[in-house]
């Protein structure tokens, strides 16, 4: 797969598929084989704003911005401030519309083409979500939704539904089009149960299953599996509006696969696989293959220490996080004339 | 109750409340003490366009169109084409939105005021209806909705979310307003259960509990409880577009209160309670109270036989279905001005 990836992308892939960050696929091969016939696809991922966007989050729409550079496809983007609200107790809906605009321009700064991005907020763009989103709805009982995401009878019936409005994004441009458009959805390997109704459904409501490519989770600065900020502790998560000495505070503290001591660690190596900070040179601070390979070699033979390690990464951090606020000023631009029925706005 | 209602609207009241096809309420007081303190309520009905309108669909529209002309009161009707597509599997939400326009037509041809006249279509109107849907939703339980409306687990999650759409109407016009407003609900008695989940949310959600006023249902012509469409015969209802030659017949045939010959009618005379043309002479064919009490005199003594009556009828409502068709087409030039944020259309 990555041989045919390069021949199609060039050489060398994005650090997120030759490292393997993006891990696993559905219907990948059968999206390229149409792509190269001359039909192309398009890309879908989403984000559910119930808090400040973290580095985790940029994985799928780090990826879809590449592929747009390299094959020019238009970019789908949800925002699902609806759900966010269903699900979060504690949060208004006010209070999801917010941060779902200002997560947007953290997301979208990422590099995209305004002329080819299309956001779908949820409650702004719901006129032209719902009747796409009915027709999935007519076909999912509450038996299969409760099969896939364990719904119990204590669920409110907005949640219940909400699987319906998260399926839409896949078939819009083909209802728009008029024909079949295959889509492409980058997402964490955990959001796959959300779209094993959306590829079930698709082709009975004469739409082409969307393919997946799945990225692995980026693990907890302070050792978790996954980088997330519902946890307790926010140590282990580098927000994008992070100031620069929280950067430094977080990532000197942060989880490594270090020695108990200097000496151990020259003799034996360290252990980069459960390494949040190797985890971080590896998905994009890093980019230039020899330096990654050589901070993963001088890592395993002892020669690299896990202090350096961080005073190397902090900076390479702090001047991510700065530029990436001022490209967040462009998108500022035109971020809302790209969302589909116009911008969240009125009464809620 | 009456005395109250006669007060305020004149007398006499009109037939469907002189005599007591609107059978009962729900904190009708209430809505009439804030309007004599000047504080005015709003109406709401809605149609759920599954099919052809018959009269029976016409009771609550011609209680709002009685109301609004006394009161001066605003109207808003929603248009429920996403419950009918998601309740009744043979249908496609292409067609109850078609079903959906011309039902409107039909049931604002009673009389409205345009200037005070609001119209929620669900497909169209949904960037107005979902935040307050979502807001509802989050409030009410699987076990909720299963309890009020006997859902199964084969149920589709569309239907289940549905009763949240259902609700809004209710609360809009407050949230526009960014204060209370009152809502008063004319709807069929078997409707009642869809708005105990409405007024059970109201306050927790700040807005005042709808108040309703139910009323009574029309028999079908061949003798069945409800007069009704999806009955397997037609020949029970009278719909709007009926050609003359079809109310004929079918009101030739009509059920009736009468006895098995003639010399026993004229002997014992005949059961106005039971007869489906009696029904209609009461609902609106004879506004006249002392007509209507001839008629229901005459009936009981076994002085007008049941031949007589339709023959009497017969025209009666031929002349109607006729002036309706054209009040139907001044409707038309503005129906679609009044359905909140626009006429359906686009990519269904």
């Amino acid at each position: 797969m990555k041989a045919r990836l390069r021949r199609l992308l060039g050489t060398p892939l994005h650090p997120l598929l030759e490292r393997d960050i993006y891990l696993s696929h559905r219907d990948l091969p059968e999206v390229l084989d149409r792509y190269e016939r001359g039909d192309p696809f398009f890309l879908y991922t989403g984000r559910g704003p119930s808090g400040e966007v973290h580095l985790a989050h940029l994985l799928p729409f780090e990826l879809s911005s590449y592929l747009q550079q390299k094959l020019g496809v238009e970019f789908w983007v949800q925002v699902t401030d609806d759900e966010k609200f269903l699900f979060q107790g504690a949060l208004s809906l006010e209070e999801t519309r917010r941060l779902g605009r200002e997560n947007l321009l953290d997301l979208l700064a990422l590099g995209f083409d305004p002329k080819k991005t299309h956001i779908l907020f949820d409650t702004a763009s719901i006129r032209s979500l719902y009747p796409l989103a009915l027709k999935v709805a007519k076909r999912v009982t509450y038996s299969t939704a409760k099969a896939v995401f364990g719904f119990t009878p204590q669920n409110n019936i907005g949640s219940i539904f909400f699987t319906a409005i998260q399926s839409v994004p896949a078939f819009l441009p083909s209802a728009r089009a008029g024909r079949p458009v295959p889509c492409l959805i980058p997402c964490g390997i955990d959001q796959d149960p959300h779209f094993r109704i959306t590829r079930d459904v698709a082709e009975p409501l004469g739409y082409p299953k969307p393919a997946l490519i799945h990225n692995r989770l980026l693990p907890g600065l302070s050792g978790e599996e996954k980088m997330s900020s519902s946890a307790e502790r926010k140590d282990g998560v580098i927000f994008l509006n992070d100031p620069p000495e929280e950067v430094d505070r977080k990532l000197s503290r942060a989880f490594t696969g270090g020695r108990a001591s200097v000496e151990e660690q020259r003799r034996l190596g360290a252990n980069p696989e459960v390494c949040s900070v190797w985890a971080l040179w590896r998905s994009r601070f890093a980019p230039d293959p020899k330096e990654f390979a050589e901070i993963t070699r001088t890592c395993r033979s002892g020669e690299l220490l896990c202090g350096e390690c961080k005073r190397r990464l902090i900076p390479r951090v702090q001047q991510f996080l700065g530029e990436h606020a001022r490209r967040r000023a462009d998108v500022e631009r035109w971020v809302d004339s790209a969302i589909v029925d116009g911008p969240p706005g009125g009464t809620a």
